[in-house]
């Protein structure tokens, strides 16, 4: 096996994985579109590469964390995509949250060439990938489970975060409209019926309506809830509820809103909806 | 104040809150339409009205748990409703889902006789009853808030529960369609995001869809999600999701399953229009 | 029977339908709660009632064109009400939209009292009223159906076009965001496929998206949606487009819209969820 | 220009297209995936291609009608496809239903080979076809609207059919559960507010819910509500009555009713959903 692990997609959620890769002594080649967002890796001894080929060794370890489908599709079969060089042995872990359809076609392109694709999305936002939190659900060829079953639970998992932000939205305005304070509603059900992280962060976020630090782009959550869809279609079954939570999302992105964290933007969208201002007043 | 209380309604959860205030030392005066779901507590020491009104006391206090608005509206102002006879510096402890425009009507019918309303909906089905773990919502003269703010709580609540379990039951349904496991999935999910009594307890019903004792049954689901469009409509606002969720269970009516938890009836439902069996074979 | 007609609601359709009568040489006692609005009625010969009771005569007709079911309601029932005075062998020939149920109710209290009620709503708008041209439908006593049939038939009515409308909506709003001219897409489609008056006169109120003289107010429309969903839910049925388009005009309600004409309404809420502004520049 | 007219896809519109062309004095070479479906029309004089490429002559002209976008890439730029055969001056109508995003890039490639692409989607189903009365949307490069415009025009006008079909197939059903007859219904409105043919034609099949001849699937209703869904996609905005649609024929689809006329497949839903038998008894 390799001793260099390649590791291509240096964004929010990349960047704080291969920091703590770097920190516990792996040595790193990395590869990013904009390559200038990989310079504090190589500050720290990270070695930059200048195309996703050039980051993958025969026989060795490629990591992937991509924005989208398309992103990963491009390191791996493109012009100078790994896959060729990755050759026999090879082991690819692809980390983003793509399709399960998309995953088992590239799994069939791996094994052509002898090389595992290994699935295994992640749960988790930046911080958690700094503190060594994130959920990692993985599925391969050894696994006994269709090569996608990894990304179907990912899929699944944000779309069932997306509902508990649209219920809390539409729970905590009919609260609002009725005279009820947010906060004391997101604080009374996130500490009773559904003490949980994600009601509990999430729930500040519906709870407050301001502006805050993009932690997922409501954009991001359009591409899931798509996903989702997608991924319903593939195995022939509705899924209205995934459709109500894209037809927010889009509506959010109508109106220029993509960029507001995706919680914020639904919360957004139902206040309007409500005859409510976007954002509460400070 | 009076030394017996009053208790009207004695369900399937009225019945273990009136046993423990007897197993707690008070004495009771219970009325329920049919006498005979009384006659444990008599045995236990209940003295038995033969109407709503007889269970009261001027100025004494009275507690109801019953099925809907109608019901509450019937013992407390109804031909034998209680309100005259319990007369000034009563309290009624009204501890039913009902609409808060309900609940402020008859406050103020309470308030006109120099009684006290006191709205108090529970979160928690009857095992928690029994065990006296229930959560009860309070909201009075004295709250500072509406006098239905707490049944808007209890409203709002019982929505967000609908909607996490339609959420489980699209995803495990989804999962279940592309092969994986039910049953895993609501032990992930129940297990780390989601790690919260509501999703472990209906994240069971849902994952396992087989016939199980009834907790809540999907007519009272029907009932609440007209509930939560109503008191929407009182505030004007959109409701979306609990439309959704308002048309599984209308749906769920219409195909005479009416009497199922209202958890496997969604579960059901998702299942149906996804081409599998209502049931899961054994 | 009775020489004189009694007539009660003097509403924009009403009013039409009452100068009708005069103007064929019928006698009529008019009601109307604000009085001030039957003065050109009176002024071409009608006489003036203080109270529903009083346009009736035992055993003579009363037709009556009201907003809603309680409006109806009480001017049959309540205090001052007619049917008391109508009295056997009296007719009641009621126009309003009103529930299947209400209606259904409404005759038994005839039926109790000798009388007969005619459940004869219409379908058209006040030009259609004052040209002679509405559509009435009936149903009573004789017609062997229920006797909330016709009810049923105007609920079921205005509920297609309505769905009509919003198709339009979202249909040209397609159209415009890809750049094509929402007036050219009304007159192709209204003109070839749907050439009917429904689709050719709403349709120029959806593809205009101005301001215009309201015909039928949106409070009306959301009115209509409920009763369609009320209807609905008596036969235990879901009815998940009435169910959109409900929600449609709740938020127009919501956002302080709810004195538009309720096609534009449709045409300014499908315009801004694709972040298009409510009203079309001049 | 060719005196030869080449004409791919022989399906239940072409055919009666390619007989009528025929029939008018003009010559054709023909293809179709499955030639067998060719020989009726060869036995009219017209010559079979063995591929797509030999139906073209340079600079002449090449008319396509097939399912669907992929189907339409496949002969125009796949393997053995026609466009490089066609080359400087020919002239390709396309005549599918497809998404104006495909048909926007199909021109470009057209272009970029000195040829011109119309876009010329039809309305009408065979029998329409058969009689020379489909109703064809034409853009292309002259035309001054963006080359995709005759497919938002086609895309937009079968969801607003589909739209009708659903709001008939609510309304039918809703009058069925009051005791109403479905086809009295469909003739009352099919008559009066909606004397139009898509009302009057389907409403036909939603009323009478019996198994009919199949005049257009409902895996093409599905089809076209994606498109639907994906054209709003491209201009950003949510189209959730086209969403209602979509899910109610991918229920169809997972309960293995995909060969149903589309009209009786959304008819057959609602019925379900309200209880009732899928088909009505003889």
């Amino acid at each position: 096996m390799s001793e260099t692990i390649g590791f291509i997609g240096i964004g929010s959620m990349g960047a704080p994985m291969a920091r703590n890769l770097l920190a516990a002594g792996y040595k790193l080649r990395v590869y990013n579109r904009t390559s200038e967002r990989a310079r504090p890796l190589v500050e720290q001894g990270a070695q930059l590469a200048a195309t996703p080929a050039e980051v993958a060794e025969p026989g060795g370890i490629v990591i992937t964390m991509l924005a989208n489908d398309a992103a990963v599709e491009e390191v791996v079969l493109g012009k100078d995509g790994f896959l060729q060089r990755l050759a026999t042995g090879g082991l690819h872990i692809s980390m983003s949250t793509i399709a399960p359809a998309t995953a088992e076609r590239l799994a069939r392109e791996h094994e052509a060439r002898g090389c595992i694709y290994v699935a295994a999305p992640v749960f988790g936002r930046p911080e958690a990938a700094a503190a060594r939190q994130l959920r990692i659900c993985v599925s391969g060829p050894e696994s006994g489970e269709k090569l996608g079953a990894a990304n179907v639970v990912k899929v699944a998992g944000n779309f069932m975060i997306a509902s508990a932000i649209d219920a809390m939205a539409e729970a905590f305005t009919l609260g609002e409209k009725h005279g009820l304070d947010r906060g004391a509603l997101a604080d009374f059900f996130g500490g009773t019926l559904f003490a949980s992280p994600i009601y509990q962060n999430y729930g500040k976020t519906v709870a407050e309506r301001r502006e805050i630090p993009v932690g997922f782009k409501a954009a991001l959550g359009l591409k899931d809830m798509a996903l989702a869809l997608q991924t319903a279609a593939d195995a022939i079954m509705p899924m209205p509820l995934a459709g109500l939570l894209y037809d927010r999302f889009m509506a959010e992105a109508a109106k220029s809103r993509f960029d507001l964290d995706w919680a914020l933007a639904l919360a957004v969208n139902v206040a309007e909806d409500a005859g409510l201002p976007a954002l509460r007043a400070e």
